[in-house]
């Protein structure tokens, strides 16, 4: 089984996830700029979200680049993690309109958390199929990312028993861990292409 | 006529089916974990569409794996199966709405058996213009899962006017019997693949 | 330029077009079968459109089959009829709501026809491109079926001042018109292919 | 890492854009011509935001189409070019609604020409990883028209101080520089393409 609709498939159930969120803000019934004011924290939100959706596009991207064939495990690990993800807009909605409070906080922190542990399973299930000594294998090694990013969430999540902004703080440095690149596993990947 | 777009169109129908359900879980207006309270059944309806789902496009994936040729019948056949399946977002909002009312799961029911009967009718479209010696013949063999789907359907549905729950039983050993691996069709395919 | 990206985007706004219009189906409020009963004409419209849309979907892919190139000119004919075809959703639900009341009738055959044209022009566009020589010219000949269906759609149009179900009577029997396989098409252009 | 999933995305992404402002134009209530009166506005706003977002499909299908190698940065700059069109449907929608009210104007000024600047950030990415000399260097030149768009953008939302339409104007301007072939650039990239 090629992988080219699995691929095809994730990448349009995250195009609409990422689109649908917009859904989420409703057009307000003011013509004045500051009827747009109550928007602020559902774009604020919506702005995570889509920044959170892209990082997993991003890894969902080179995770299955690395690969070659696809089984009827590593599908159903696949469906498994979008169906997490599926679930990113509701939560997303929910937090932007209870403007951040505590247990839409949690919610949100335990979705991403599940999306986070739903991508680890697609990880293993896929080395699983291929070896410990395949180029993914190699390029992922201890997984240090990923790992971090899961405590980051629990911490945010307790962290919304206290105050919500610790578990923002917590959930933005998972982005920010994500975002800067990390040139070692790129280069990994492409040199071994190079080859 | 190659397949490519017949895979690319119907991939992507089932992926917009499979998000858009999403937007029945409406976003509740209070903002403490009690107020999700209301949503648990939608939620379980939710679940379970999407694993029915993922079961058709899994299958579906394979069942167009094994050809080549798509002629006018077969992109027909497809249609009706896809109309079908385009219901299903309706049904589950309406049953996961309702607490599973008895008249809710059994057009959940009806659905599903229709959408099984239209994945039929895709199966015997394509085995008439690909011959009874094909692959796909071998594989399929007595389609016997899909009979049994059949019958679990019409039992289910018969249920639920004693009681939801006993066709919500049927439902799911609908789903067990799809998820648990059928090594013997898997490895039919490959082997064949592989000579 | 490649038509590949031309096909793949007139896929996802086709697909996405025809499953929106589920949203039109608005989930009853009582949990009775008899709650679906003001449902029916909403599902006999969206069943017409999901015909229309899917012979839509069926010429498309037929057309550009037959193409290699494609330049400006062609990109702005595809978006012109995607354009037409996607305020088919907001026409049905329009017709649906108001069950079939002759203003919504004829708006809806109004976006047929233009869509009708708007395939017409894209044909024409093609065509221009690729000479009348082509494979594309051969097939489609002298147009009969498109110029019926035009001749068709105004009839039912002007139907809507006498009675919704003329037009209605119209808008089916061109939705007859194209289920009916031409086979003469398809031979010429397998036949072409297997030269 | 090839272009085809960023392509394939994109596509998704902006068919889904381009076909949820449709979601826009809730179905009226009456059964009359008149009914639609209303709508005119959101129709007409619904026109300008899908020639534009037409217009930035064929721009990135032109730049992607010259590239073969995509970085982490392009990736990046793409979703930052995506997250702004993501928000057309949601000021096209609060346009449509309020008239054309100077506000709703402004705002829809800004999303365009924040687009065009995320567009000018994907150019000037995909040129610092392909080199000065590269086809797509010497097809995109200048970039007269994109300076153009900004200035005709910020005349626009300035506009919107004095009248809506002077705004609305500015913006209609763009669209035309952009809809009017540019065959120059054209000609450059398939004259290289058939040496």
């Amino acid at each position: 089984m090629n992988k080219t609709r699995l691929e095809a498939f994730s990448d349009a159930v995250l195009a609409i996830i990422i689109t649908i969120m917009v859904l989420e803000l409703k057009v307000p019934h003011g013509s004045t700029l500051s009827a747009l004011e109550p928007l602020v924290p559902v774009i604020l939100s919506y702005i995570m979200s889509f920044v959170f959706l892209a990082i997993y596009w991003n890894n969902h991207h080179h995770l299955l680049h690395t690969i070659k064939k696809v089984n009827g495990r590593i599908l159903w690990a696949n469906f498994h993690l979008l169906f997490w993800l599926s679930l990113v807009p509701f939560v997303t909605g929910w937090m932007g309109e209870n403007h951040f409070a505590p247990a839409t906080m949690a919610l949100y922190g335990f979705i991403l958390l599940m999306s986070a542990l739903g991508y680890y399973i697609l990880v293993l299930t896929i080395l699983k199929s291929h070896g410990k000594d395949s180029l993914l294998a190699r390029a992922i090694g201890k997984d240090l990312k990923g790992k971090i990013s899961v405590v980051l969430y629990i911490l945010g999540i307790a962290g919304t028993l206290i105050n919500s902004w610790i578990a923002a703080a917590f959930y933005v440095a998972v982005a920010i861990i994500w975002l800067v690149p990390d040139k070692r596993i790129e280069q990994a990947i492409y040199s071994e292409e190079n080859k």
